[in-house]
């Protein structure tokens, strides 16, 4: 049984942690949010406040702190008495977070793979590069620590689980499919911080088919999927984070994700990458000032914490896994819609924040509840998924399946 | 008779220049040109010599000079003993040059309005907001200034005053037509400083119809024009220089001017106005760095200087002039074919900066021979347009007409 809960950043997915781990304090116990600037924290908390969010009277309270720095986490994991730490910093700090709760021997959960901020889409073994390198560590200090825990990678990877273990013998193939249907009414903007966003989509997109990687370009694949809610959308195959540990354990199955994306998008997206404005190499002006082109379009772009009260629309993940059921091919889709206007109206965030925020609280409430606190490093797929989704159900986050028949139910 | 030449400025335009003065050097005298960088001066004379362009021996010297001061250029125009000063340097220094020359009583001349560098695309009348105060300076100095004398301006408006001239009784309507045909082969470039280029077309359009200012929106009013050579092509209704004096001189008449974009540059520029990166404010970074976005915009993008040697294709400029003759409807088309490679091969630029840098060569031989050395300031259409486009036929830039008649032959 642990408690008292450290959440690392403050951006709009730790918005929905603070509004979510304040709405379970009965369970979670003490509440603090950490990061750089110690003000963003009180303006979270101010907002958990205003919509009365608290279960139970109790304590939630700011910090400073460089995430950077993994001494200075250590020092404020100790003087905070937190047992789990919930990292939704940015991707830049998941090693110095995590070795710092390996060092205090407490919980810890991020949302996303780390990342270089010198390196732009690292080839895989992704986890291989960073995370994984710290198993021992985690096992021999018996730190249990989830990677990963946000809607996808996160759910998305408990249901493949769920797949394996209910609904198909064998697993051939899981296409992870991201649809944001929603509209934000700005001429452009993007959903996170623009410079993790563009990241994102600057590389080679590895996928994993055939048992082995394989690689694209970005915008090169693309596939229309009949979905729930949302409808016919368009997708196209993008590098992400499950699909190295969805193919480390099945490795016989082809992994691909597929991302929703607007012409619009592709078509801002190509002409900045094409001009050369989506670098992080820095450039020369005719004055002889030295910018990084990149921190100048994050600079002119939308703020993503100001979309979310003119959101509107829904948004579809979901796996397609494919396999055989009593010696047949089968087919299952399981999968989550969310509303971007509930989920401002509930915690102030917009809908893409919501199901990435969610998650790790749960996956903290099965912790503090000692059914997830497993002593070691994992990816949500090895641990057991039923807990997870049905109280994700509960906690905002329905889930329901299309079975091998057709029909289509809750979890 | 005047001789002796100071070029001001060093970009693609002025290389041509000094090609064409090298060529013309028995008439014209000793050449000098300067800039802020004397380098760049070096590397153009460089390649005079290089294309063994001087026609007979003479000198021609590069210097440095500040064009922002007045008094600076006053004293180089008196140490190199120029009588005549053509300034292809950037927009911002007209009026600056333009006073040096009524101080030193010497020959001014330039391709482009004057620009205050703080602001955009400023409204009409142009001409009135600055050079045309100077008018009486220029008359009472003896002075010969001659505004606007490249191809658009410039050559556009001998063309109405040949029209006039010769091929119409009355003018009704003058539609300029600027179409670059050829391929640079990038992704994307400006043919031009993009500072400046962008700057065009981030305003209000201005046009002059029905005695009056008319105002649209950039790329709101597009038209098909079906031209010599190029062929069926867009363009889109522009503010430009030209309008302004035109509508002058023939106030009953429409004046349009029209600029060929492809849906391409459209798209790119439509992404980076409405993003805010073609903007001149500065903006803050995430780290607290002031940049301003239009000069990021340049810095990523190719220098136009650098899309001379693989450019290939043709242009076509003219004018589509409407009114009567012998009381009959009649239409006109004058107009210029230039080549982008037979342009490098000739002086090193691309054809854009090459027909707008032989006119005002072109315009100091008439006023070395004393035929345009009028002692007043004046636009290109107050001045005799034949002996003007006679010789811009000898020296690379025939001119032909469509006339009333529907034949096509040289002017």
């Amino acid at each position: 049984m642990k408690k008292n809960v450290l959440i690392i950043g403050a951006g709009g997915v730790a918005q929905v942690v603070a509004h979510k781990c304040a709405q379970h304090n009965d369970i979670l116990g003490d509440l603090h949010i950490a990061s750089r600037t110690a003000a963003k924290c009180d303006a979270i908390i101010a907002s958990v406040h205003e919509k009365n969010a608290m279960k139970v009277q109790g304590t939630f309270t700011a910090h400073a702190v460089d995430a950077m720095d993994t001494a200075a986490v250590a020092a404020l994991i100790r003087q905070t008495g937190a047992q789990i730490v919930i990292n939704v910093g940015s991707s830049f700090v998941n090693m110095t977070v995590l070795e710092a709760c390996i060092e205090t021997g407490v919980a810890y959960m991020d949302t996303a793979i780390h990342e270089d901020p010198k390196k732009i889409c690292e080839a895989p073994p992704w986890y291989g590069n960073y995370e994984w390198q710290r198993r021992e560590a985690c096992k021999a200090a018996g730190v249990t620590a989830i990677l990963g825990v946000g809607f996808d990678p996160g759910v998305v990877n408990a249901y493949v689980r769920l797949a394996e273990e209910e609904f198909l013998d064998t697993i051939e193939s899981i296409d992870i499919v991201d649809i944001n249907a929603g509209s934000h009414g700005r001429w452009f903007a993007t959903n996170f911080d623009p410079e993790i966003n563009f990241r994102e989509f600057t590389g080679t997109v590895y996928s994993w088919q055939k048992g082995a990687w394989q690689t694209n370009k970005m915008f090169e694949v693309g596939k229309e999927w009949d979905l729930p809610v949302v409808g016919t959308q368009k997708a196209y195959l993008t590098g992400h984070d499950e699909v190295h540990s969805l193919s480390a354990r099945y490795p016989g199955a082809d992994v691909r994700f597929w991302m929703g994306f607007g012409d619009h998008y592709i078509n801002v997206f190509t002409v900045l990458k094409n001009l050369g404005l989506l670098s992080e190499k820095p450039v020369k002006t005719a004055e002889g000032q030295e910018v990084i082109p990149l921190k100048v379009v994050k600079a002119v772009l939308p703020d993503p914490a100001s979309l979310a009260p003119d959101y509107v629309g829904k948004t579809c993940i979901g796996d397609v896994i494919r396999g055989t059921k009593d010696g047949k091919p089968a087919e299952v889709f399981l999968y989550n819609v969310a509303d971007h206007k509930e989920a401002y109206e509930e915690v102030g965030s917009q809908g893409i924040s919501y199901t990435a925020g969610v998650p790790p609280v749960a996956a903290a409430i099965l912790i503090a509840k000692g059914i997830w606190d497993v002593g070691h490093m994992a990816n949500v797929e090895e641990l057991p998924p039923r807990p997870f989704l049905e109280l994700l159900g509960e906690m905002g986050l329905p889930n329901r399946v299309i079975d091998a028949s057709g029909q289509d139910r809750p979890i």
